[in-house]
């Protein structure tokens, strides 16, 4: 029994590649997580073990698609950046964005209960929607995860504000929202520390900044002279290919080499700036995609 | 401090609308199943484990999105449709086929253990892609149901035999490959029933028909004189509405009794034919969108 | 000397397929014709040699593109319709689009001496811009055409009576604006009639109505039990055929019939209503794309 | 007469803005142009009327649309660039190439008979189609330009060859195209230098390199150490804006002075390498888009 008569059906599926020599970010935000935190009683104005969740599902998901380059995190929504020079899935939209979605989801329920312990799941499960934006230039895509943490900022100093005046200062939600209406961050920080001798700078740093996942390779020493957006060090054939956007014909023994690079570096989450220059330079990886060293073990 | 410097980048956010008054497919599959299947032992030709858990996590799906007008599973993959008037999140592709996703990879994980006891779920974790189609009439998307029910004939049929072959037969992989290859559906009834004394009709519905997911109304007596893609009884006005692709101007009691009328709805699964006419022109709500009636509990 | 260096940069270039089974329409509306008309002395409210200039260029496009069913102009833009089932240049938007766009510049311009004699044209030259359009049914489609005939009626009552002001009444743009200001058609036929006694029904057909070009077969006595935008007479697999949206499989001659009794249609320029069903009843060939009778020459 | 009813189809219109900060290559192509090209008895190999004529017609688009860049022209393609940073028309695809093909088509059938003395043009008329492609840096729009007139190279270095087979030769058609199947670049120069006396080397190069169409400012000396494809001389805030890819927030006295200057610019066509490092560096205007310094009239 052919099925030719209804295969004509397929002529209705339309291509969706992402274009060519542009860094790719997915970006996954919780579908009605305020509802969820509420439900499952989240701290507030920060829930670590909600955060930590977040992070161990992020990091999963890049031990499981190496073409991430670099994830960052912010309460309910990732950032997922995949190298201009990627080729997966040929690039294609949809593949792309339900994939990092679909492995987040089941990380996230997966690990649910080794953060949230005796807090068992129960219908409606927790979900996640997501896109994919497309950034032409390195400078593009650092502004994007420059926004993110900033954001990241301005949410985190105004909800430890807002949550102090309620949770410390017995205000009601009203109330402390009235507060807030039209405060500068000098004022906010004014209202933690005269109020409640809270030093917002003493705040946790995973707060503060966010959460940033890469593959660990040795730090490099940054030179002087190289500006952070270039990829120094590159024999100048590589330089001029990964300046095209596409993959540089690797010999088969250099390819299995940086493949075994990558799998065998630690993926790690930190909570640190990614907006200033340094933190680029230091990991010439990110944004040439050329594996860095793998360090020592001690 | 304003996040104005780098919110530039909003800009790069494409807007992705399908196109009004179009059926909506999102069909998800499982990536690399084929290995996940033997990870975790999973009976050959069908595991009914694997398959109930599929089924669960439809069924959950569909109730949390109640705009889901029936999905159709086979194996490792599903489709759920939306009806074409659905204006669920503006009908933005990323929105809609990410949620789908989302959603059913969180059931997956999550009703797993109750499905594979004793079976712990371990990385890499079960994971879906998953896409979006658009289809303009009742016609085609009758035609893709019928290419996925006749695809999952051809290969159930195909397995069933292939896996007699070895199970039974005692062949290999390769053996049995090459004993199907160029081989029609009647030679292989003729191979099941003449080697293996197996009767292809009498195989399990479920597996040779995949499993249909819908909200459960009183089913309607066909009348002779419709055609099975027409919207009968509807008043003229609505019927006028309903070609237009737009959601009719429901008074807002309308719309809470719908609503109402849907939640209600009992969410079945079953292994019919949905390629004749005869299940359309039944379930008339399927096409119109109009909720039928609630049966009565007996 | 190979060119393989850079020929990469053809995988930047994106597919852009129309969906299939929907009508196309490609819009055409002229580029700064307030200023041109002013520059050339478009006679107001109306200039026929603009208008006929603007059919005759619309007739050349359909002549030149078989594959386009009907047209309608207005003013200075035109509408071009391609069938649902249209395959032309496999459905690339850009391509259709640019087409019709091309074809109807170079007729405007080559044609523009018989209609603007003595009236050279220089730089800045007229042009066009245009997009397409996807409308799932026959119905949306026909709302569409309405709706530009609609707004066809509209726009020709008030600019008939905003010039009736001026020309006739002796008032200034501002004023004559500013009297229509909030009026609705009855006010304004009450002002032409009682002021200038001009009975707005007895204006030239041309202006109310607009331009519907199409090729011209026999005229079919419609039938009271069809519905209009049915496809009557169809044997049922070919019906079954159009509802799908793909090509019936023609024999090689009844295809060639098909273009030849195309090519032997009279393209004809006609101002009447095709908002109505008789408009489509009697011309069925137009929604079912089997072309017509071809009628006697007398 | 209000138009409601219909008004919804408008929702059917879709969104098509390219992605920002990417270079938008339209590429323009005549249709049937090796026809066309026999019905006006085109000269062969190459006819220097039609060529001319395509290159006055690619200058006025450019004087109509000062937000080209560059253009570069060979047979009867032309591609039209507009900068990374261009707005016009919200970068929407549709707008962008049916304005620059309806333009271009425009003045080519105006300024056809200043060619074409005595060459009236007739119905088919001629036409063009176009489509829009986005190149993220400036590295690969210098590509895409590069491969243009590689490929500018190697058919005219094959036509330049098959046509002296023929016309010198006496060869037939098919005869010479045997001939020249599987040859190199090398055995196409030496069969033009020993059968016919011709150095190819000494062929016009308006067919060797084709035709680049550029507004003309003074060139710049090239600074010995900057790497072509930076934007030397700009203010570190300008440099760090145009990365963004967004407009600089100039003044308006300052957007004035730019406006004023490209108005100024003359609109040369030269014939003149475009792959080579110089062509840019002398021109640093053409990625900067910063219009340069007018030359002065001598």
């Amino acid at each position: 029994m052919a099925n030719s008569k209804y295969e004509y059906v397929r002529n209705f599926e339309q291509p969706d590649p992402l274009l060519p020599n542009t860094w790719l970010v997915v970006r996954i935000d919780g579908r009605g997580f305020h509802k969820l935190s509420a439900k499952y009683g989240f701290e507030k104005p920060n829930d670590r073990r909600a955060i930590d969740l977040m992070n161990a599902a992020a990091a999963s998901v890049m031990k499981d698609l190496p073409d991430i380059v670099i994830a960052y995190g912010v309460s309910d929504e990732y950032s997922f950046v995949f190298h201009k020079s990627c080729t997966l899935f040929e690039r294609r939209e949809s593949k792309l964005v339900t994939t990092v979605v679909s492995t987040f989801t089941s990380y996230y329920v997966h690990l649910w209960s080794s953060y949230f312990t005796n807090v068992p799941l129960s219908a409606p499960m927790p979900s996640f929607d997501g896109r994919a934006v497309m950034y032409p230039t390195d400078h593009n895509l650092r502004d994007y995860l420059s926004w993110r943490q900033v954001d990241c900022h301005i949410n985190n100093l105004y909800n430890t504000t807002f949550w102090a005046l309620i949770l410390l200062g017995g205000m009601g939600a009203t109330e402390a929202e009235k507060e807030l209406m039209g405060t500068y961050s000098s004022d906010k920080n004014e209202i933690l520390f005269s109020r409640f001798k809270i030093n917002y700078n003493n705040e946790p740093e995973i707060y503060k900044k966010g959460s940033v996942v890469i593959r660990d390779y040795e730090l490099v020493e940054p030179k002087k002279s190289t500006a952070a957006v270039d990829s120094p060090g590159m024999a100048e054939q590589e330089s001029s290919d990964a300046e095209r956007g596409i993959s540089a014909q690797l010999s088969k023994t250099q390819q299995e080499k940086e493949r075994k690079r990558r799998e065998k570096a630690r993926i790690t989450v930190q909570h640190i700036d990614i907006i200033k220059d340094e933190f680029w330079q230091r990991r010439p990886w990110l944004l040439s995609n050329k594996p860095g060293k793998i360090p020592k073990e001690i």
